[in-house]
């Protein structure tokens, strides 16, 4: 299923997207997908609901992040070779992990404001996954299992703040709105191969990244697998995998960063596309 | 008013510390200490309760963290010169920020568990501050204002993970119960002055760690403003502020960390004591 949440901000309820590609209220039957329903039983039991007998949601209407009550938003960095090389980095022998606050959540055609100040924030379409089952401990064979479902997102960064502001990279990452995430949560069941799945972001029309989880250094299992071994994750709990190459700070010879009136547009196959404008 | 949640792990009630220093259970009137608890009008109402009057909670009982429902777990660090200098580092000119797992949250005399494989695991003391109301781009003479409470932390550490696991120090900061918070949260109203707090570690009666709040580079109103120029602080969500000299990695010449069976005492004038056993 794609499983969505669409209305005001603050004031989302429960959808899911039909065969039609229609968006159908949930609300009737589900009063929120918090963590508790993004249990394996939970999700099949949503599957059992025939959505063409429940209430359209107008057209054009907001949608939030997919899910609610999210308790940790965990980033992993330099996930691409070619991305790590552009950022000057090294190509990392452990995964590279911060957070985001859970605060920079938003839905994923919302409005990016600018920090105040800000000459450098950038983008960073990503691949994400949402626990559903808490894990501590996992073994990379079992990690696919804790997984809900997949979503996609925008890792919205101000490089000066992440950078220079003397702390860890966080800082630039937590603003308000800088966590773009869906469309929709695509369950884990339709997704038979979460490394193989194309990602592309276009500034103003213009191309920037594209690629796809094929070339994550860390697939998923692995993450899951490295996560668990120092955090437990909890139901609800969203993980952004790292960005590919093409990011504002790796073009040369002149980096290029976002300003007022810029588009954003994300899309991710299976997972549906977001468009941001900056504010 | 010293606030507490005693009970067994995951069924704490909430409670208060009296006038003779006696556990007196709330939840008779307080469901639990979650965020809307801690805006300024309920914490107002609390003092209402004649703490006399309300069932004594049985001597020894185990104590939680001090609130419930904690989404963000905020840490400063490097936020003393000398402290700063023992790990080697520059003083910073911003706040250090990063973020342990809320998952790492614990009681104040909860035993510590080393992670698996773990030979760096190490102390630090630290004051804690819990937020009462939101909090966003809040400039430093109305910071303080946004405290719920203040409260002893010990920011348990694995260096191994924390410094050369490829990530952010984050990595060896949440492992399960790395978190002690507590033993009560006393009330802002309580602390005339949040930097003027002793604080002190030990090490199995070794004193390791003595200094005083007054000695932070940058002090609580300082961090919040700084915070709140990048994040949004909720209610309930807690920060803790750095710790002071004298952790296990700045021993000279060599390094001591704990051990099974070592037992840290923290303590932190009116904020209390705790007391965790390493297993």
């Amino acid at each position: 299923m794609k499983l969505l949440r669409h209305g005001p901000i603050g004031q989302e309820r429960p959808g899911a997207l039909d065969a039609d590609g229609q968006v159908r209220d949930l609300s009737l039957l589900v009063p929120d997908f918090t963590p508790e329903w993004l249990a394996p039983d939970k999700l099949r039991a949503l599957t059992a609901i025939d959505l063409q007998r429940m209430p359209l949601v107008p057209q054009g209407s907001r949608l939030g992040t997919p899910v609610a009550g999210t308790r940790q938003f965990v980033c992993i960095g330099l996930n691409y070779r070619k991305h790590a090389l552009e950022a000057g980095m090294d190509i990392p022998k452990d995964p590279v992990v911060f957070t985001k606050a859970i605060t920079s959540l938003a839905g994923p055609d919302d409005d990016v404001r600018l920090p105040e100040g800000s000459e450098e924030t950038d983008w960073e379409v990503e691949l994400g996954f949402v626990i559903g089952t808490q894990a501590r401990h996992v073994p990379r064979d079992r990690a696919l299992a804790h997984v809900a479902g997949y979503c996609l997102a925008n890792d919205v960064s101000e490089r000066n703040w992440q950078a220079r502001r003397g702390g860890q990279w966080g800082k630039g990452k937590s603003f308000d709105g800088f966590g773009p995430v869906g469309p929709w949560l695509v369950t884990a069941d339709e997704v038979p191969d979460p490394q193989n799945i194309p990602l592309e972001l276009k500034v103003n029309d213009q191309v920037r990244q594209r690629s796809n989880t094929a070339d994550m250094i860390f697939p998923v299992a692995e993450i899951i697998a490295h996560l668990t071994q120092f955090m437990t994750l909890l139901p609800g709990d969203i993980v952004i995998t790292g960005t590919p190459e093409g990011v504002g700070l790796g073009i040369k010879p002149t980096p290029v960063f976002l300003k007022r009136g810029d588009v954003m547009t994300l899309s991710a196959g299976p997972l549906g596309t977001q468009r941001q404008k900056v504010v």
